[in-house]
């Protein structure tokens, strides 16, 4: 059995195991160190960069500003500027953001889940 | 609203949102680039390591042997030698690695969905 068969999803025409289909550039943005955690602190509620650098644990401003134009430039989500003086700028989810994020908590749920016995493995 | 309220699974005790909670870790190595890759691969059905490089596009040797390595130290595959002669060895999830895996497929099926409109994003 070719294992794409089993990706549904696979009849829209991408394949992430393909080196050069779009969809592994995606894959790659958004399982990024810090676009998976981004996009995850963004699922609830929009946020402005000062609180999504508070809320993720050891992102760097530089890291934190590369990672947000990354999803930007991929649709993922959008910038809005809600205060001229001082600067205060939102981040929030596009739909497509949205749906992503919500993968990445299932994920980041089953990460949970399976942590136990991660940590039992890597004592062993 | 503390976004953490959200992911039902915090009350095992862990916070992908800190920097040192081993589930950052486990995030790591199961969404690094070709960390998702594999687990999806090996979704299906257990396989060798040629099957796997050729299913895996771009994956060089090293980068593939690390990630198996990766994977087996925490927990999530088996490393089974089949043949000694000539060595044949055979790669398959555990069933934390399973849990895993599913939710990585999950996550492919996402980014096939919103693929059209990363696509456009991009091309804008």
């Amino acid at each position: 059995m070719d294992p794409s068969d089993a990706t549904p999803s696979a009849e829209l025409g991408f394949d992430v195991f393909a080196a050069r289909c779009t969809s592994r550039a995606t894959m790659e943005t958004i399982t990024s160190r810090w676009g998976a955690l981004t996009l995850a602190a963004l699922a609830d509620t929009p946020m402005r960069f000062g609180e999504l650098r508070r809320r993720i644990g050891g992102v760097s401003e530089k890291m934190l500003s590369q990672t947000l134009k990354q999803l930007e430039a991929g649709g993922l989500l959008t910038r809005t500027v809600v205060s001229e003086t001082p600067l205060a700028v939102e981040y929030a989810l596009t739909d497509a953001g949205q749906q992503v994020a919500a993968a990445i908590m299932a994920l980041i749920d089953t990460v949970y889940r399976v942590q136990p016995a991660v940590d039992e493995a890597r004592s062993a």
